[in-house]
């Protein structure tokens, strides 16, 4: 049975593993600073329109929040999440281990407002407390909810007003660019944030996430170098990428993923269950009753809890891929017809 | 006129003054490992009914927190604490700076109950999420309320039921111990606690915390060190606690502090302003229209903006201390009187 | 051009690719909690003797050796490291990162013995100083050098009576295992190190270090995850080490990688080039004129400068590796005649 | 009999315990924001010829050392100290606590100089490595020399070449400034280097470290904070350093301090005792044979182990104090006569 767990559960697009196999006896220089790279880097500025822009691949998304973060603050300053934020939970407190508190802000939705930030900010006002200095947000979320450009483009405003640095954790940045309710593009994030990136392994490279800054930041692979997140051969970061943008496939990858979404949440609903969170992209957020849940579960199918509902539901979440089969989710829906 | 500020607007107890006066000239070694500390540590634990407990002299409060807290729990591990403790929002984020999430729990009165505890603790089931280890306690709280002795005794066995610390700050336990409605002595703090300090600075000492830990914690003077927390004239602390303690002085310092704060908060409910919270310790927080507020200023009293209340009227925050005069209450009460 | 500069200049051996391709479609848990991250676990106890051993993969070194070493000491604690020792100068801080001191002594060959061990241990007496606790060698050494079992076992025996931790890198630990002059067996480094680690990056795969800890770390995997070294496709590193490991494949590339090193040193020295430190492993240094190491850059060929050796001089580093081939160390040599 | 062990063994000169008496009962603000120390921070500026300087006053060195080089520190930068300076080997890793690594030159007589900064400097060159960006030096030093002005500005002009800051520790600066041999005043101090500090420990204060910053830190008292290193009755601090300088007390006493020392150096070279290292200041180390040493250990005298000088003799330290008795002095000359 499938594994609806995650979308990262499979490998990775065979143009990427060709794109590896081909180069593989070339020789380059070691930790990023190969042609291939640079050439992945002049890719990524171009689709950014942001020339001036400093291009960095890491591995990981964790690993990229903490070097991300630990290099923009000073030791007083801290985070400002939704309190669903990946660095508020479920980094087993990566961000507070490089010194900084997390301040979490309750949003329902899993996206921060402006009115959001500046309750933090508002709330922390003398030398006895922590100057909140950057805000952290995920597109999509971890609800699957995603920004629009005006909503982004105010958050924009209140970070400029409040003396804040935006950054946008873009883990799954292909599936909420891909969305139909998306308004955003790639130049967009970059003049709207501060830094942000490109997640890779949620889409399609086999791992890999590149982090787009348009902030200065003149010792950067300093910070990453400290944390262990300069990979010796950085070129097999650069061969994802260029691969992934060179010719729109990030996007096609991202948009097969959503349109299985679509139709798995639309084949769940018309059976009945409700989603509390309406979510557009690749993530979906069915509550069930606990009887279907384990017959589903019985049946071989894998999926993520996201919590109690009540008594007798839980809210499950679902997640598909650039490698979801559209068999896959039909066996699926016929499956939790039978329920 | 009188500043309501805070219990440490002035010196010291003149006994305490008479004790480093008179001792000034003989020489000793330095970081507490002097004769004197060595008496005031047996008196503390005589006084604990703990002859095996360690006790360690640090300068202030945070310090305190921070090395005790660093000194315990391991990366990965975090603090859980009610949303108004010190640790969560007074520090500037000192613990954290240690690498350690504070995982806050929303306590109305800011005391911590088992099921709060056992909320933060079931919500972190992961390697994924740091795994809470130590609970930290404030008593008095930051709100002025207490715990009482069934009340930390079942927060000891939620504690060892979910193998956590417990840790109590006692940066204001002179209040606590010294009010009516309290019940626990210094002994049951070193049985139901694993670690908990008594203060000096708010209760007639110029400065000091005496810890008591019956955890065992062999290197703690090596963490101690580390965090710059051991004073080099270290007798200055042991001969402070030694006047404070040998002959009841410091429970009759915080028993003046509460009586002259009920005086104060009878006072002023008397005069028909409301308290949210009920304290029957030195810290009362009546809620007043702004304009009272401002008249209050205007004479030249001093006090603490605890939050606004509503669009006209304010919290504030009167703190009563061992040096506090029955006459500056009186005459606060004729002028709120006549606001 | 040959590129002589490291071991880690093209990709991975074409069995690691293959192994990648052949369950790119396969869904797996991430993480490496799935079977095949398993069976390598399974396969590296049994090469190592060690059927109690945790056994965790990550992605690199420096990541390895800043997790290892933060999960073992407590915050007082120190590492003791050969001056030369990648931790102390090649990691851009990354131990001091998580708090610890690198106390270095100067080890001209690179290696540790139980004398340098116990001059840094008895230099540290008082709580006033770090205590050191863990002892950080590499084997191969930063200078190509090696460990032989009794001395290995000699600095065990110095660990055991100081109550140290032995961890060692191996970050080229094939090139080590497979030289005339080692007797180790990965048996023997289960049983005589408390942690050390199977080098996958410089030694075949696409990245990778499989670490072995007997000592018990029960948390390990939070380490992991806070300092971002869980990869979420962890699958990927299982494949590329049983591919290695479970035929001898890893083994056989070291010795390909020492066996072109020697016909490299031996070419060089018969040119009359000296060798200050005797190598046997897979990186050889030997000091050139600078008119020479000139001459040999403007052909194209790369290399690292070690240090000047004098005004004229420099001792320069050639590495050679699993994908070197015998016709690039000829016509080195042929080049480096005619220089 | 006398304690040579410190200069830290008795309480404060009479005049700071005086000012500390008579405004005991005056309120004021905490956290060092009162009018006594406002005036006595008025008072350093003047002293300094610094108008513009920041001061800030802290309970130790071990705190403030790590305050300081924490704030002004990113997170890859790292310190520059004499092998013998506090912060490599007598603060119990507290740098490295902050994450920055100490990177220690060998400096026989305790003395940086511009060739030993440089040397660190050029070591250290790319991303790989830790960037040094603080020289730590220490007048007096932990060996008893001291700086001279032209010693002093040449390491000023290595810093700006170098792009370092100068950070002085002073927690023996009033011997220094006392010895005959010294030509720097306040004033140099605060235009030579970027932050220095008048030690009040050592030289009468009963605690306390006044610190001068000309480089800008905007928010150093978060940083303070952060490190529980604000004190709650800051006017303690802002007393006694008022008390030691309005007149000269501070100067004066150091100035005892150094008589007595030369006394007993004098007397003790005229028993025939070598002195390995020329101290001008209260710190003397001269070599005795472990026989004499062991005599007087009997006799009751109290001084701190340098280092064995070889099988028979003992290098050993004697401090003296504003405190110290001539009759102390000229009681050990005969007894160390009588051995």
């Amino acid at each position: 049975m499938y594994s609806f767990r995650n979308d990262y559960s499979e490998g990775a697009h065979e143009k990427v593993l060709k794109a590896l196999t081909d180069t593989n006896y070339i020789q380059t220089v070691g930790y990023g600073l190969d042609p291939v790279c640079e050439e992945a880097r002049e890719l990524i500025r171009n689709l950014c329109n942001a020339p001036q822009a400093d291009v960095h691949f890491l591995v990981g998304g964790t690993q990229t929040n903490l070097v991300v973060i630990d290099s923009l603050l000073r030791p007083y300053e801290a985070v400002i999440a939704a309190h669903t934020g990946h660095v508020n939970v479920h980094e087993t407190g990566a961000i507070e281990a490089t010194g900084h508190k997390v301040c979490a802000a309750f949003a329902p939705d899993g996206k921060l407002t402006p009115a959001l930030v500046e309750q933090v900010v508002n709330a922390h006002s003398s030398e006895h407390m922590v100057h909140p200095k950057l805000v952290y947000i995920s597109d999509t979320t971890e609800l699957g909810t995603l920004y629009t450009k005006s909503e982004l483009t105010a958050l924009r405003r209140c970070c400029d007003e409040n003396g804040l640095y935006l950054f946008l954790d873009g883990a799954r940045l292909g599936s909420a660019l891909a969305s139909p309710e998306n308004d955003l593009t790639f130049a967009d994030l970059a003049e709207l944030t501060d830094v942000f990136y490109i997640g890779g392994t949620k889409n399609g490279a086999l791992f890999g996430e590149a982090l787009v800054m348009t902030v200065p930041n003149e010792h950067f692979r300093w910070h990453m170098k400290q944390r262990g997140a300069i990979l010796a051969k950085g070129r097999l970061l650069g061969l994802q990428f260029k691969a992934l943008l060179e010719d729109g496939l990030y996007l096609d990858l991202a948009r097969h993923a959503n349109e299985l979404a679509y139709r798995l949440r639309d084949g769940i609903a018309a059976l009945g269950y409700p989603f509390p969170v309406a979510s557009s992209t690749n993530q979906q957020f069915p509550v069930v009753p606990d009887t279907v849940m384990e017959k589903l579960i019985g049946m071989g199918y894998e999926f993520e809890v996201e919590r109690k509902e009540d008594e007798d539901h839980t809210c499950i979440r679902f997640v598909t891929s650039w490698a979801t089969p559209v068999s896959a989710v039909e066996k699926f829906l016929e499956d939790l017809a039978n329920c």
